[in-house]
């Protein structure tokens, strides 16, 4: 099957498949969740409850240096207690276009900016209860500057080439999702093989 | 940096970066949905709120058929209102071995069973607020079967040779995070550079 002979099959596939909503209830507003129970009709008539909540959508970055080196950071990631290696990434602000957010928080979190930025794709990472999406930035031949973190945000910035991080998610060390399918494109790049990664209007 | 450095490397981070709990409240508990708001002490002495919820954990399943095309799935995610494309997956049930919720989810989503089981890696899809881990397998030489969904579940299943999904990809349809680095694994196995895929116990 094509690509666009799949989206066609998924459009068709979200009209069959189809759960309507009956009633949506909120259940938790804070600061960063918004969770909502819902009751929706299957595509058998009958009806289930739908817990979900609502996320703004985040910006992720690669940073690659003129070197070809990449800008990584740790942070510490409350609901796993332990620090992360991770792309720098954070939520979309209201109203703000995706690469503002990319270019925003690659300067506040690691000082770097500059540079020639390339939109690869938008990936979804936790369809069966939020509907985040995060979109995926390529930031070539970046400038080192000054960090501009929150008083209460810590986080650590270094460099590593993609054969040391291709090595940690072999390693099983590196684990999160946005940095493990960032550094496959960006070795698929390097070996020649764009044309596997997806890219915003190529 | 090795990967052994960067474990030691991380495991000093997670100490000086640590974010203390507090309190801890319950805000909201549903069929799946469990939600907290704590206080935590961080690394400067402040304190601050953190909104997060527990997730049992989940499988997810690379199916191989004999000739190497792989089983795939469409499912309605609600959240985000439309179909997906994605490995068989599902939620660990309390006390299940990882294994046994991969094994029993293939046969319950798509009736496929049998074969050789290797288990590749855990990745983690929402460190920002939950503690959702997922942890891939992939079934070798697997054998057709019957669907054993429960009455209210509804899951189409389809197969693709590795070149096709590849392509949907590289198109940006499948988007799905599990999905996207699995094809990858596959993918690396194929051209005979599995020593760039975790698998467990290797």
């Amino acid at each position: 099957m094509t690509a666009d002979e799949l989206r066609k099959d998924l459009d068709a596939a979200s009209a069959r498949m189809k759960e309507a909503t009956l009633t949506s209830e909120s259940v938790f507003k804070g600061k960063l969740l918004d969770v909502w129970r819902d009751t929706a009709r299957l595509p058998n008539g009958a009806t289930s409850t739908r817990e979900h909540f609502h996320h703004p959508g985040a910006a992720a970055i690669v940073p690659v240096l003129p070197d070809g080196r990449l800008v990584l950071v740790r942070q510490y990631r409350y609901p796993m207690h332990r620090a992360f290696v991770e792309f720098p990434a954070g939520k979309i602000d209201k109203g703000e276009a995706p690469l503002a957010t990319a270019q925003r928080e690659l300067l506040e979190e690691t000082g770097y900016h500059g540079g020639k930025w390339t939109e690869l794709t938008t990936i979804h990472n936790a369809i069966a209860y939020c509907d985040e999406r995060i979109i995926l930035f390529m930031a070539e031949g970046i400038e080192a500057g000054e960090q501009k973190l929150d008083e209460n945000e810590f986080v650590e910035v270094f460099t590593a080439t993609l054969e040391e991080l291709l090595s940690w998610i072999a390693a099983g060390i590196v684990t999160d999702v946005k940095t493990i399918i960032s550094a496959f494109f960006v070795e698929k790049f390097r070996e020649g093989r764009g044309d596997q990664v997806p890219v915003k209007g190529s």
